[in-house]
């Protein structure tokens, strides 16, 4: 009896781990390799959002070796799932891995990747999950599925590790014990019998970054009125009221270049009619072309689910699942019907009406208001997959309608996952926490997804400035007012010096503009992490924290991370302040940085604590930095528009940065009409610093009258 | 080409709907039905439980009919997983799905029921994430499948619906719009090709509790020593700082019946050596024996992962997981050389020397230190079951070396499942919100586990007051001093009364401990929740919450819940008061109440606000209750001593109450040697209420003196 257990058991044994495989790995672009484990499924994130890798781009940035340490990966196919194995080195860093809200740094987290309203914590379900991680030792891993994936990065330890953690006796108070011992490697399960894994490598971070954005497509770019700024009016308001608010935004000098309409444009919502509500909204038309005169466009909230007052919903019926949102019926958008009756209603109904964009609401969770997971679609998709991909596949609807307007869009949608970078789409969300929301824009970065901070409403004046100040250091410069009706003058002491934020984001265009460029040529994020900054290095500390048998059983080890302070393009070191702080620690990296409002030296490569005037957000500009601005003005240059430049110069060190520009509201720039200009500083013989004016000749550069300003007092 | 997607669609549609299918139900014993759904799976969790039917109770309980609305439940085997779905009623309320800690009622929630340490949400992830739910329409359902199974419990609305929800416009603020529809079905999904799903009915919620208990064989039955006091010690102590404090316990005068030792009683723990420590205990079997003459048990901490220095180590190897626990191996305890080499070293080392329980820890979780979902383990057992399963498993090994012993056991776990009602383990956690401790209760009565709010430390002499007056009502009685050394007398100004309610806990011996035979014999759980509660019925109120942009953007109604006051045994009331609180609400069930303390009535079927002195916790008795005393006594009774025994009779009713004994620390019971004693109480001609002293000739009643204490002072 004995003698048959123990054959059992090394029949299962070998049974288990036979199945194990090394990876094979093919390099499909340079730098890119691709992995096939098993059978693969029908479904995943790329083939969604429909990515096709920018081949030149890719092919510029160089051709870097394979990561020497993935080499050792290993998969298995088992109990109908596929269980990844990746080797990590010591005191590697991994980020990624979902839009998280509380952390940067994510080794030693588990992540449940799943598409849902963010809940507060970061176990993986969140707005992006996207299944995506870098490594700060130069490479980045995608598993390209659109199921639930579990991924453990860096908690799990195997007892065939070839670095197994030493056994630490807790009883003793000098062994050093570690609640969380050293892992060697990320464990992923994806539940499904096979799965493709893209490896990305980088000479660092940031590299790997850009590879995978590129591979996507390259970022997007928005329209030039997209990074202007963007108030949400609420929900029941007339086309008269909106008008007397944008009115009040013009008569009061506060910049305003989108409108955002929430549910109540339409006849009926929750379930939605898709169209306009006749008492509130007679003329949509005229009122949109009354709108677009002032040169403001307009947004519609919607979410994809049609009541019986739509249109649509008679047609669609056969092409929906089995369960509603609210009463509203689920459209199945990977058939082609479905896509074809959305373009066709949302074309007529509002591209062709003069609406600008798109708020896709709930894609995303909560759990209790979408399909649950035992709904089933008639394409045969199982619904967990639908839940990972609807965001996704509704943002390519989108782009798609717009793109064949030959008018650029960009929207806020609250689902996304990977291969989104080059969708014209901003992530928002009902959380509201100020520090958490800084921390999402970190995360952002790493991802290929765009994320708002947008501002509501606040308890106290400074709130509200700390809030609106940082919404005007974000991808979209929002005020979502649908419930609270608040505006930028809300709040009268601070009104003034949000007004003078808000015109400082409308001056900052040409650099912001150039920023989303690099996004989409160059694949590099538009905000970054600092752990995405060349030569950065912020050792993650370890250090014990106090026991306690209810918040720390365990005696787990605090990690600092670095969440609050960030990069916007290349120069610009956003550390935003929050309510109740009048000072704060900024961690410059190496190099000078200076002020950007006096251009003083503020520091270099070290820790700062910073006691602004309460008006100013700190903001850092690197040595040799160089921010064109133009002269602040209350709505976004239109493609006819030419204006002034002043080309910012911060620091002691010559350099140079390209500007780019394009008509900013059409595709053309995919046919080549955009010019990429050399804003160059040169020191003279005295060592002294000179701008070189540029004198382009192309009618894609739309600036005149350029004037240099040397802003470090030294020059 | 769309005539082509037109016949995919439809092929798709008769495919997914093809599988669906109407459950056959067959009965298999009277009241509980089977319904064999695709193919099960070959590991569930009865079958861990090794649950047999009380066959003769379930008899006596009747024979009750097939629940109505259960007969249009339907299956669907698809994508690899099980779709269940079961009707709702309007208005009908739900229980069960787990211990969860913040909500009693549970329609209307989402859970992924997964073994894990709470995280303070209830979605779910919980000690016992027991896949069961109790209507109070008089049936209950229990999916035994040890997967990570997704409960929708009236929270999905098919498009099929016979009873489909009115559309609303959210635009009209008249139109009554719903954040949550109604919605007619609990649907389930089980991530397995099929599954066993078990129907119990009963005339009411409490009898579906019943026929559920005993179905899984009864609840346990106590020795009589682990309804007293224990306390936990620090980590650390030796064997003298042990008896040390025990002699405080008992010159103090406050009562301890058993002792909890931390890991520091091994040599080495986090991984466990599982042997004692010779410099904290260099001669563990005297120090034990020291202790049972004191009449004094020992509990020994431990959890199953042992290090190097365990003798079992070696010799298991080849029997654990491919992944850690704390660098410790994980055993596979479905494998019977791992049972064989468990039992033999702890029966050895602990049981044989006088150990009487254990603590076992951190088989629940959390995920960041337990085995991965992708771990594998040499009986082919998925990591997923494994972690469903491996709490209830080692319980049902603990069982097993102390029944081989013939000794009853009572100790602590902190995960379980489906199946458990009969093993004897309290459920524990690293949580510590007094009012959830309580919910939590509250909910225990519904799955068939048992759990303890155990108090640690407080922040206020009137939080622990408050704390340690709890714990004095519930399944284990628990000072768990591990990391933060705290004594009963700790906090001075409330020294005194809770030595008074301990010895409370003490004299409610015979009371508690038929209570406990009523959950064994009759499946009646000792802790009820008051929708339990025979008569009671308490309308699930909801009410429109106000709307706000980020704290409730859909303005949700909220519910009221009942859940801070519950039953312990057929009479008592028991109404914790929580720090902060000078008065609060009772809400009594139908009939007259009476004052615990005084016997005066406190209210009938009725809410009301109790504001009791600070030292005394509410405690209300059904008219005619009856609550057998013994006298205040600093330990437990042994089998050999008879205790005089006073019967308090409550309020205006005549009545008779049946009171269980037997030895109290043996399994002889299950041969026969116990004796139920009816307790009763008639009126004579004159309307008078007269206590019948019973006098039973049988050596298992040991009770002389018997004494009555009519308690409303109107007789």
């Amino acid at each position: 009896m004995k003698k048959l257990v123990f054959l059992l058991i090394i029949f299962c044994i070998t049974t288990v781990y036979a199945q194990k495989q090394e990876l094979n790995w093919r390099e499909i672009t340079p730098g890119v390799w691709e992995s096939i484990i098993g059978d693969p499924e029908g479904i995943d994130l790329l083939q969604i959002a429909e990515t096709k890798p920018r081949t030149d781009a890719l092919q510029k940035l160089g051709k870097p070796l394979f990561p020497e340490q993935i080499k050792s990966s290993k998969a298995e196919v088992t109990d109908g799932k596929t269980y990844l194995h990746f080797p990590l080195q010591k005191e590697e860093q991994l980020f990624g891995l979902g839009l998280n809200f509380k952390t940067v740094q994510q080794r030693g987290t588990i992540k449940n990747l799943h598409v849902d309203h963010y809940n507060g914590q970061d176990d993986g379900r969140t707005h992006a999950p996207v299944p995506f991680y870098v490594s700060d030792k130069g490479y980045g891993i995608l598993v390209n599925s659109a199921r639930y994936l579990t991924v453990y990065a860096g908690t799990s330890v195997r007892t065939d590790s070839k670095d197994f953690p030493p056994e630490r006796n807790r009883n003793d108070p000098q062994a050093g014990w570690e609640a969380q011992p050293y892992s060697d490697a990320v464990e992923v399960l994806v539940p499904a019998k096979g799965v493709k894994v893209y490896l990305f490598a980088g000479k660092n971070a940031l590299e790997v970054v850009q590879r995978y954005n590129l591979f996507n497509g390259g970022g997007t770019l928005p329209p030039k009125w997209g990074l202007g700024f963007t108030h949400r009016t609420p929900t029941l308001f007339t086309d008269e009221q909106i008008l007397e608010e944008v009115t009040a935004f013009e008569s009061k000098g506060y910049p305003l270049s989108f409108v955002g309409l929430e549910p109540g444009w339409q006849s009926t919502s929750y379930p939605n009619s898709f169209v306009w509500d006749k008492t509130r909204f007679p003329q949509p038309k005229p009122f949109l072309n009354e709108l677009l005169k002032k040169n403001i466009r307009v947004n519609l909230w919607i979410n994809p689910y049609p009541g019986s007052k739509s249109p649509v919903y008679e047609v669609i019926k056969p092409y929906t699942a089995s369960h509603t949102v609210w009463v509203g019926l689920v459209p199945d958008f990977t058939l082609k019907p479905v896509q074809d009756l959305y373009r066709k209603l949302f074309t007529a109904e509002h591209l062709k009406m003069g609406v600008a964009g798109y708020k896709v609401d709930e894609v995303d969770g909560y759990d209790k208001w979408l399909w649950p997971d035992v709904a089933t679609f008639p394409s045969g998709i199982p619904a967990e997959q639908m839940r990972q991909i609807y965001g996704l596949k509704f943002q390519k609807m989108v782009d798609g309608w717009f793109r064949e307007q030959n008018t650029r869009t960009y929207g806020l949608v609250r689902a996304s996952n990977a291969g989104a970078s080059n969708l014209p789409f901003v992530i928002y969300n009902d959380y509201y926490d100020h520090r958490d929301f800084i921390t999402a824009l970190c995360n952002s970065s790493f991802i290929g997804v765009l994320w708002t901070p947008e501002a509501r409403s606040s308890k106290t004046d400074e709130e509200w400035l700390r809030r609106m100040q940082t919404v005007c250091f974000s991808p979209m410069a929002m005020l979502n007012a649908w419930a609270d009706g608040t505006k930028p003058w809300t709040y009268p002491a601070v009104a003034e010096p949000i007004k003078q934020v808000m015109l400082l984001r409308m001056q900052l265009l040409p650099y912001l503009y150039t920023t989303f460029a690099q996004y989409h040529y160059e694949g590099k994020p538009p905000i970054r992490a600092m752990n995405l900054v060349e030569g950065f290095s912020f050792a993650a500390k370890s250090e014990k924290a106090a026991l306690n048998s209810t918040d720390n059983p365990y005696g787990l080890a605090l990690k600092e991370d670095m969440k609050d302070q960030y990069m916007l393009g290349d120069y610009l070191l956003v550390a935003p302040l929050f309510a109740g702080e009048k000072s704060r620690k900024v961690i410059l990296p190496p190099g000078k940085w200076f002020d950007f409002y006096s251009g003083k030296l503020a520091g270099a490569g070290e820790v700062i604590r910073v006691t602004p005037e309460r008006n100013k957000m700190p903001l850092f500009v690197k040595d040799g930095g160089i921010i064109p601005l133009i002269p602040p003005a209350l709505h976004s240059p239109t493609k006819a528009t030419v204006l002034p430049l002043t080309i910012r110069h911060y620091g002691e060190k010559e350099g140079s940065w390209n500007l780019y520009d394009d008509d900013g509201e059409t595709f053309d720039y995919e046919q080549g009409a955009y010019t990429w200009t050399k804003l160059e500083v040169t020191k003279n013989k005295k060592g002294l610093l000179k701008g070189n004016t540029p004198k382009p000749n192309n009618k894609n550069f739309r600036y005149k009258n350029i004037r240099w300003e040397f802003m470090t007092p030294s020059n």
